[in-house]
């Protein structure tokens, strides 16, 4: 079975700021990316849940598959946008069958 | 602190390859699995939400954590299943305790 | 780009031992966690899903990024807070760009 390395990037970040991580995810030069909606969490910004005042502290966590050039990019992306919001990012290893789709 | 290698294996589908994705992981040998529901995303399918008409756009993903072998069918199997369909599966190193529940 | 290298924690468990198992991740030094609801899944312990009873037989996956000696110590509560009930725990490699944040 071959396989091609490709790079995972998780962002978990607060609702507010959900859209924009995805636009900048796609302007970046993702194929695609996914969104986990609903999470609770808790971190040096204090206890985040959905039961939020109007669940803006809500979190999502977005996810994309991608090359290494361009996951550097989104890392850079992602700890610029949460710099004074909520937010944390990292990357990992994964391989894909079908390169051509990432 | 003795670990053993295992792999993790994700899958994203749409809702209505769900069901026939988590029968084939356990045909294939896989101890047990996890699904992560009301997931949101965009790729080359276009946009995929849990508000699209009678939730057939919601997409799903499925966990497995395996010996390498079952992985590499896990893998094979997703790739033929979402040939036609909506979805994307990947595979990564995690290590685990209690090598017996694998 | 300089990152950092940090082990991610995945644990899932069934929602009556969570708050026990995030109270655990806290005093065991981690800077945060995430939790993801409303799982579905199969496993050794037979099917879960938010359809249970009462909603007890529902799963959460509560990921932490630390350390790897904080991650170990993580790993080894989670073996021992689901040793007799449902759970299932693994460990990978990460990459972050703010190390102080971990």
């Amino acid at each position: 079975m071959q396989t091609f390395p490709k790079k995972k990037v998780e962002i978990i970040v607060e609702v507010a700021l959900a859209k924009r991580m995805q636009e900048t995810i796609e302007a970046l030069g993702a194929k695609g990316y996914t969104v986990f909606p609903n999470l609770r969490g808790k971190g040096r910004w204090g206890e985040r849940a959905k039961t939020g005042v109007f669940g803006v502290f809500e979190n999502v966590m977005i996810v994309a598959i991608t090359g290494p050039e361009t996951a550097a990019k989104i890392l850079e992306a992602a700890r610029d946008l949460t710099r004074e919001g909520i937010g944390i990012a990292y990357v990992s290893d994964v391989d894909v069958l079908r390169d051509e789709h990432f």
